[in-house]
């Protein structure tokens, strides 16, 4: 890797914190070059703008945060435990970057301006959501799942409670909320999601 | 009510949308001034400081949004139907102030600092969920509501789920999450809650 891209990533991941804890308008350029240690110049040598960096910035929490999300599920073979071990990588792994999560922090922070970052967001959403529609997908296939599973409308109850229960959770300080529906969830995947073996 | 009462409330008033569309840091003082028609000392004059204007703004959107969602519940007597209409509520009346959810908006916005509007939307959200309980322990004393059903679980369960759908709501603009997550509610509602008639 050349010195100049090393230098833009050490920024994204530096810069990535900042815009996931304190929101665009929050962070600040003050922030951003204590965090770096760079001067303005030195910062936006290799970013067109505080939008071009903080998109950049949240893709990079995203793929973090994702990348706990999903750890491991592709050793387990039933899909049906593979969501339920998605849901308990939710609970328990919050991810590398603080602040909480990117996706939630992002959508929250852009949904009435900024487009840039909002369609980054959006983009965020389709993927994991698609993920988690090809797991119940291929659970319908392998007749683990039952037929009548809508992929999509279980993927979507999936992402929103838990990220219901996230605020509740950043809220609050306590992980009751993010328990509370994990019980659900396991119980209705186990209950009206799962084909009963023979 | 005294007149500069009045001038006090008309800018808790117009100052609501800005803080719920922009978020804390993003609610600058030319909004504030341009939609209240005052000068900074006029806002000021009235508010010991943005954030003491930002808790009252907070407190008067958030007012607005549970008067829709609890809009006309009293009406309904039977318990189970009284929760499934507030999810109703929840999808289809989304309150006067536009910008989306104020607890969800403020909760994202203020859980890594801000601690007097962190403390507001602790207060709301404990209203709220105190509220649901309420209802799910006057159903179970009622013998509408199963008694193993938890009333704080569920209230958190119903909680969590529509305000993480408002994320999926306002990212995508289709009120599509909000409508699985009430489908999935409904029918936990009439098959796990319930206490089915004799």
């Amino acid at each position: 890797m050349r010195k100049g891209e090393q230098t833009r990533q050490e920024i994204i991941r530096k810069a990535a914190p900042i815009f996931n804890q304190r929101g665009y308008d929050g962070a600040a350029l003050s922030d951003l070059m204590r965090a770096t240690g760079l001067e303005k110049g030195g910062i936006y040598r290799h970013f067109s703008s505080k939008e071009a960096l903080a998109a950049e910035a949240f893709d990079y929490a995203w793929r973090e945060t994702l990348d706990a999300r999903i750890h491991d599920l592709g050793t387990i073979s039933n899909t049906v435990d593979r969501l339920k071990q998605l849901v308990a990588n939710f609970v328990e792994r919050r991810g590398t970057i603080p602040g909480g999560c990117p996706l939630l922090n992002t959508a929250i922070d852009t949904d009435d301006g900024n487009s840039v970052l909002r369609e980054r967001a959006r983009k965020a959403l389709r993927g994991w959501r698609s993920y988690v529609v090809s797991i119940v997908s291929a659970g319908i296939e392998a007749r683990e799942i039952q037929p009548r599973v809508d992929p999509k409308k279980l993927a979507t109850l999936i992402i929103s409670s838990l990220e219901g229960a996230i605020m509740l959770y950043r809220l609050e300080r306590s992980a009751e909320a993010l328990r509370a529906v994990q019980a659900h969830l396991d119980n209705y995947l186990e209950t009206d999601v799962r084909v009963p073996s023979k």
